[in-house]
């Protein structure tokens, strides 16, 4: 499944001074990331099995005011698999210009019925690897 | 239960236009009504008999721009009770000057297990009229 | 300019009740108003001229609680011109089924530098024609 | 000026799964960041000199999820001060138990009317000084 996150920012997006807010950027990321997810592995499957991603950290760079007006692009790759949690890159680009106007890193753990996160290792690490 | 909601506008509220954003005073309103509802009524034992609130109307009217800095107040009084369905009469106004920035009517039923929404009347009847 | 409102209902587009929150709806009219707005207005040029849109009333029904994972479509036409007064209707439909899940009449007014709303006549009238 | 940053977690809050979603946390460290901010710096006078405050990173660690009904507390304290940014270190805590639901460090810069981040000296460094 091929997909596109582009996001032309409005009125509505940004706060009262003209940026687009701290929070609003967190949701343009999670877009990308659900289409990111859902074009390389079969969540349905896994929410059948009981797991669950569950975001723990967020670290994010704002890099660069945006004005309204302008069209964004977002995208997500695999930036690292940990024992027990994987980090994935996503950057908030202009259309236009290509400049970066945030880039995140987001370290979420996948939990099992119990509520304990699973080992990445095995099928699930397959499944993992699809999203480079 | 005494309650009072007090909201200060922030620049995270306002949109490019330095307005509290629409989408933004419903949630003000939503705050307020959850608070009257539960200064009120035991939504705890009406959960357990699997009665849910369903907002099936909103109709605000936006009277005047509020700028950021400025502290609102939200009330929510009963406006009418129908066969089938209630009406809360809500108001955002500036706690400074008392001129009312939104106001909003909305109409919700009250829906069982079946999903149908219940008639007002008896012990249900009684429990709407406490929201006065 | 051809445009089309799509979006795919995510979790966190969803509240506690596993439905789309009343205030996320009015993001989703928003969102393709200002689409259908630039779609057939040169916007820029009603900036310079100091004219600005100012929604006056929203009246919203939500008539159909939507699942994550379905898809939305989001549509605007013109329901009415009032002498200084404009009311569009939008609808909120399920891509799948076609059936409403929300739909709403926005009026709007068009206020000038002093901040008073225009009279719809003349050029003004034949610019909000185009919103048909 | 004394304030307290009190949230009770309400069902707009939360999303799919029933937590408080990862961008609205954002909103509740923004809340009491202002607060902070305000109980002991005059923003007013800053803005008249053309100073702006500009988050640059935000890095949160989500590390227990909220259930609605639950009341949340909200802190703020300076972290370090460098040459040219400063971070603050905020924590959502459970009123009723204690525990961390999450914690964030927020670097920001302060910008003069040229956008140039200030360095942290005289008697800027003194204004920051009081947000211990």
């Amino acid at each position: 499944m091929e997909y596109k996150t582009e996001i032309k920012v409005r009125g509505y997006h940004a706060d009262f001074y003209g940026h687009v807010n701290n929070a609003r950027y967190l949701e343009f990321f999670e877009e990308d990331r659900w289409a990111h997810l859902e074009s390389k592995i079969d969540l349905r499957k896994w929410a059948g099995m009981g797991l669950t991603f569950l975001v723990v950290n967020i670290n994010v760079n704002y890099r660069r005011a945006v004005p309204v007006g302008e069209t964004l692009v977002v995208t997500t790759r695999l930036e690292k698999i940990g024992n027990r949690s994987v980090v994935l890159k996503q950057e908030i680009l202009s259309k236009e210009s290509g400049e970066t106007a945030a880039d995140a890193l987001i370290t979420f753990v996948i939990t099992d019925r119990s509520g304990r996160a699973v080992t990445m290792e095995g099928e699930m690490l397959a499944e993992i690897e699809k999203l480079r």
